[in-house]
C-alpha cells in the first residue's frame, strides 16, 4: 500500500531512580525520573513485525538500574552521556539515542540551623530536566526549567502598543508581572561543569526578571535570555517561554470603594504566551 | 551584546468560547479552547521594548468572541481559517498565524431512545484538536486526538526481540495491550469535510487496533497509520504515538494459586512509547 | 505527655487490578483500583512502634490479587463485601474494613455495528465508585459518581434572589447550566441488584437535570435527588453537589455586536457550589 | 414526595485573590484563593425553587473582594475570621459560614543576599490552608498543609509485624522512608499568633519527621502529632495523614550486580495509607 515510515523512535519512559550515595559525613539523595529514546534500524518491525532488532523497553529500564548502580552519580548530564554511549556501543541497529532526566528536586532539613546527614523535604518548584542527545558521532547536552513562579508588583509597563476597533485594553505603568517560566538552553559541548552552569543560567534568569525595567514581556523575556548567555559561556542558545498570568484590577467602584492598584482578580485563563530564542553571536 | 533573536512568537492561550447555535428544532453547542499564535515583523518589541507592531494578546480574545458572533460555527477547522486570515488580513506585521482549537466533546442526552434539543452529557475521552496554520502564501490543517485509551485482551504477542545481558522479559503469546493512543494528521489543502474526515480517520484508527493480529506494538501502529491513509484521502500524513500501557501478570504461587492470564497489576510508569510517522507515497 | 490517640486507621491505597474474565464468546474485562482501610486495636503501633498487630499494607495488597483470583467478579459491590468480610474473618484485631473500588470504565469497540469480543475504548467521563464498609455487626455500600460534566441550554432561569449593596448580578430567565455532578448514595442493605441500581440512579440523575425547569441549582439538584430515591427503591440516601460552571455573556457591544445569548466565555473559576443530601422519609 | 432534605449548604470556591500591600520599603504580596460556604435557612430555594433567602455566590465573590480592599490582611486567619463575620452579620437567615484559604506560598527573590522589595519567587511545596468556620455562638479555626514531600534515608525500620499466608513482604532494619504529608489542626480559640503558631507547628513536623528512629509509619506519625502538640500550646488537636511513597530495591541479581540498599525503584502506587488524630489530653 502507497504508505512510507518517515519516521520513527521508541523507548522507555518514567523509569524512577532513587539511589542513596552513603557518603562518611551524609548521605547524597538522588531522585530522577528518566526516559531513554531509540532511532535507529527499526523499520522490519513496524512493517513486518519482525523484531529482531528490537531492545524490548524492560531492557532499558533494566539498563538505568543496572549503570545506577555502576557509577557515582554526580550530574544528571553526565549520567545521561553515560547511558546514551551505552545504547550506541551495545547495539549497532541505534542510530541516536536522547536520555531525558526528570530532577526531583529535595533539599536537607536543617535543624537548629545545620543541614541534617539523611533527612529531606521537597525542593522548590519548577521542574528542572536535563536531555543528553547522542549520535555516533556528536553529543549535545541541553537542560531546561518547566513552570516555574515569578512574579513583581513593580517595574512592569505595557503602553504603545497597536490599537484597532478590537482592541480595549488599556495602557499601564504599573502591572504586576507574573509568569511561570520556562526556559531550555543547549550547551556548546560536553566538558561543562553542569551543576554550576546551571545554577549560574538559573540565577541569571530570576534576578535579570526581578530586577528589569520592563516595557513589556517580550523585551523582560529578551533581557533574561540576554543576561543567561551572558553570565554562562557554555551555553550557546536559550528558549524562554513566558506565559503571562494576568491579574485583573478589580472595579470596586459598585460597592463605593476606590482600589489604587491593589486588589486584583488572579486569573488562570485565558493567558498570554510569549516565547522567544536567543542565540550566541558575534 | 552578542546574542541574536533567532526565533520568536506570541500569541493568546486557553480562549474559551461556548457558542449556542439556536436551531428551530434543536439548538447546537460549541465548547471549545482556541488559542492564537503569531509570528513577524516583532523583534522591536524584545529588543528595544518598543511595542507598536504588538497586536495585544488582549486584543486576539476580542477577535476571536467578535468573530465567533459573526459565523455560524460548523466544523473548528473552518472557524481557525477564519480566525487565521482574519489576522494576516488586518496586521501587515504578521507573517504566519496557527489557530489551535481544543474541542471539549459534548453528546446529547438521550430520553425514551431520543436526542434532546437542549441537554448534553460530556463525550468520549482523548482530547481532540485543530490546528490551521496560515502563512500569506499556504494554508495547512492538521487534526489529531490526545490521549484516548484504548484496550485488547486478544491477538497481541511480543517474542523475537533482541536478547542480551540485560534483557529479562519474556516472550508472550498472549498479552493484553493497552494504550492512550495520541495522533494528528495532515490534509492536503484545505477543501475537505472536516467533520467526515475526521471521523473516517478516528473508526480507522480504532478499528484496525482493535482487529489487528499484533505482533508488537509498532506493527499495530503502523498498521493504523496505513489504515487511516487508506481510508481518508484526504490525509497525506499521520503521526502516531502509543504509550504502552503495561499489565504485569501476577505472580499468585506464594498464595498457592494458578494465575492463567487472568489477574494483572495495572501499571501507569514505567511505560513504552513508540512513535512513528507515516506518508502517504507512490 | 499529654497527648491522646482518639483516632487512627490504615491500610492500602491505588492497588490496581486488571482481570480479563475468559466467556465462551467473550472477554469480560475488569479494571478496578481498589483502596482498602483497617480500624481496629492498632495503637500500639503508633505509641510504642509494637507492630505485632499490624497487618503490612503489602499484604492487603497481595490479598485483593489473591481473592480477585478466586471469584468471578460481577460488580465492585459484590467483591467489596467479600475483601471486606475477608479482613473481619481473618483479624480479630480489625473492628471495621472500608473496600472502595474506582471503575474504570471501558465499553467495547463496534465493528460494522457489532460489539467485538475482545477490544475496548474509554467509557464516558465521570469517575465511578462503590464503597463497601464493614463491621462485625454490620454491612453497608455506598456507590458514586465524580464530575461528570453536564450542560442544558435551555429552561434554566435564576430571579428573585436576595439583593443588597453587594449584589451586582441580574436576573435571567435564561443561561446555561453546566454542572461537573458528584454525586454519593447509599443503599438500605445489601441484597440489591447492584449493576442495575446503579443505572437506575444515573440515569434518573441525568434525565432530571436535562428535563427539569429550573429556577436555581439548588431546585435542580433537589429534583434530580428526589428522582432518583423514587427510581431505584433500594436507596436510602442521597447527596449531590453541583458547581455551577458558569458561561459569562460575553459584551460585544465595543466591536458594534449584538449578543443575543450565543456567545459565552467559558469559565472554570470560581465557581459556585451547592450540595444537599436527601434521605428517604414516610 | 416521600424524601427528605436532611443537609445543605452551598457557596462559591476559588474566589483568587491577589493583594499588594505598599509599604514605605517593600510591597507585600498576598496571593489566595478563599472558598465561602455557608449553611442556614436555605431549604425553600431546594424544595419549591424560591429565591428569596439565597445570597447568589457572584455577591459571595464582590464581597470578598470589598472587603481585601477595607482590611490589611495580615495573617489568613484573620481574614477569613472578618469575611466569616460580615456573612454572619449582613444575613440573618445564615446560620453558619466557613472561610476556607488557600494561600500560595511566594518567597522574596534575593540579590546579592538581600531580599528584593517588589520580585517574588515561588514558595516550597505542599499547600497551605486555613479554615474559618464561625456560627453565632463560636468561631473555630483549623490550619492545615496538604502533600509537603518529606524523605528520609536513615532511622526507618519495619519488623515484628503480622505474619500469615498471604504475607511476603521482608522485614527490614534500614529503609527508605518517603511520605507526602498531609496535617490539619485545630486552634483552641481565635486569640492566637496565627503565623507564629503555623510556622511552630510546621516545623515541629518536620523536624520529628527527621530526627525521629522509626519502627514504623505509625509509630513516626504519632511522635509528629505528639511534637506539634508539644510545640505549640494553642493547638488542641492535630490529624496527620501520610501516605507510604515506598521505594522499592532494585533486584540487580540478574545483572550480576550487588545492590547494598543503594538503587530504588520509585513507586506511585500501590501505597500505604496511614492517618491517625492527637488530642491533648490531661
Amino acid at each position: 500500500m502507497p504508505a512510507a515510515l518517515v519516521h520513527n523512535a521508541y523507548g522507555k519512559s518514567q523509569v524512577r531512580l532513587t539511589k542513596v550515595q552513603r557518603r562518611p559525613d551524609r548521605h547524597d539523595l538522588i531522585d530522577w525520573s528518566i526516559e531513554v529514546r531509540l532511532e535507529g534500524d527499526f523499520s522490519a518491525a513496524f512493517i513486518n513485525g519482525d523484531n529482531r532488532h528490537v531492545v524490548a523497553t524492560d531492557t532499558m529500564k533494566n539498563i538505568v538500574y543496572a549503570l545506577a548502580r555502576d557509577h557515582d552519580l554526580a550530574a544528571p548530564e553526565t549520567f545521561g552521556l553515560i547511558l546514551g554511549r551505552h545504547f550506541l556501543d551495545s547495539y549497532p541497529q541505534v542510530t541516536s539515542a536522547g536520555i531525558y532526566v526528570t530532577v526531583q528536586p529535595w533539599q536537607r532539613v536543617d535543624a537548629a540551623g545545620q543541614p541534617l546527614p539523611h533527612a529531606f523535604v521537597a525542593g522548590p518548584p519548577g521542574r528542572q530536566w536535563r536531555l543528553a542527545a547522542l549520535t555516533r558521532k556528536r553529543a549535545q547536552v541541553t537542560a531546561g526549567i518547566e513552570r516555574l513562579p515569578l512574579l513583581k508588583t513593580a517595574d512592569s509597563a505595557f503602553r504603545g502598543f497597536y490599537r484597532d476597533n478590537f482592541t480595549t485594553l488599556r495602557e499601564t505603568d504599573d502591572r504586576i508581572m507574573a509568569t511561570d517560566l520556562t526556559a531550555e538552553w543547549l550547551y556548546a559541548g560536553v566538558e561543562v561543569n553542569w551543576d554550576e552552569s546551571y545554577a549560574t543560567v538559573y540565577r541569571a534568569l530570576i534576578e535579570t526578571f526581578a530586577g528589569h525595567r520592563s516595557l513589556g514581556v517580550q523585551q523582560t523575556l529578551y533581557a533574561m535570555g540576554e543576561a543567561a548567555l551572558a553570565a554562562c559561556p557554555a551555553v550557546t542558545e536559550i528558549t524562554l517561554t513566558m506565559p503571562n498570568r494576568h491579574r485583573i484590577l478589580v472595579d470596586l467602584s459598585p460597592f463605593q470603594r476606590d482600589n489604587p492598584n491593589e486588589v486584583f482578580v488572579t486569573t488562570d485563563e485565558p493567558f498570554g504566551t510569549i516565547t522567544g530564542t536567543l542565540k550566541r553571536s558575534g
